[in-house]
């Protein structure tokens, strides 16, 4: 547990929350301020920021959860569909650091859009590059 | 495969790829339309839909990846962030129908900003009346 983390805190049960699932290691648990209505949050307990930081065993199990809250809101809000968004680090709009992954219900009518901004590459270089450097970056994985 | 499906064809090698990771059960490759550039896909190379449609020890294993390409981007691109993102349905934004993570690199100065509108419950009953439809929709995976 970390003391200055407000998620930590919330599964200590010392700030109040609203749940949809609990088990010894993971807590999903609604958002209060949801992007579309039925908007939960699934976490590992353990208090770990990022996706680089959480095992990889404890990831699957996250993300098993995270598959059944998106069946759920199917099912129990019949949500036309289902976006699942998870930040790491502040330039990338996380702002609590504690990892959790944003399972957030669709309607056709939900009015909702993303700033799907697609950008295009200056040329095929630019991208072939670009690709060798996360490659270059995967070997010190 | 889905014949008709371009993930499919790009798996098959029919439709040309830039790769950054590929093993017999995992592709991952670069997005022609990145939010950011280094932005890439990861994908399952068994055809599946949604994230519902996928067996829990294979999510495992694309998470796995996902892991890692995160990593890759901080440290090949020298990224400050990543996100991730992932859409089930046409409601949800999702365009081709082959389940795919996107691995989105952030930097500081990147200018793009998701349309994080969050919005407001009328009341507690009312998003404590929306958990309880999720809790019922688990009950039923």
């Amino acid at each position: 547990m970390n003391d200055s983390c407000i998620f930590c805190k919330l599964v200590a049960g010392n700030i109040p929350s609203t749940k949809v699932y609990e088990d010894a290691e993971i807590l999903a648990f609604m958002d209060i301020g949801p992007i579309v209505k039925g908007h939960a949050l699934v976490i590992p307990k353990q208090h770990v920021e990022r996706i680089t930081d959480i095992p990889v065993g404890m990831l699957a199990r996250v993300m098993n959860i995270v598959q059944q809250i998106v069946a759920a809101q199917m099912n129990g809000l019949k949500a036309d569909g289902v976006n699942i968004v998870q930040a790491n680090g502040e330039a990338a709009g996380q702002v609590v650091p504690h990892l959790h992954f944003h399972v957030i219900p669709r309607f056709a009518t939900d009015g909702h859009h993303w700033n799907w901004a697609a950008k295009k590459y200056d040329n095929m270089e630019e991208m072939s590059r670009t690709a060798q450097a996360i490659r270059n970056g995967l070997k010190q994985t």
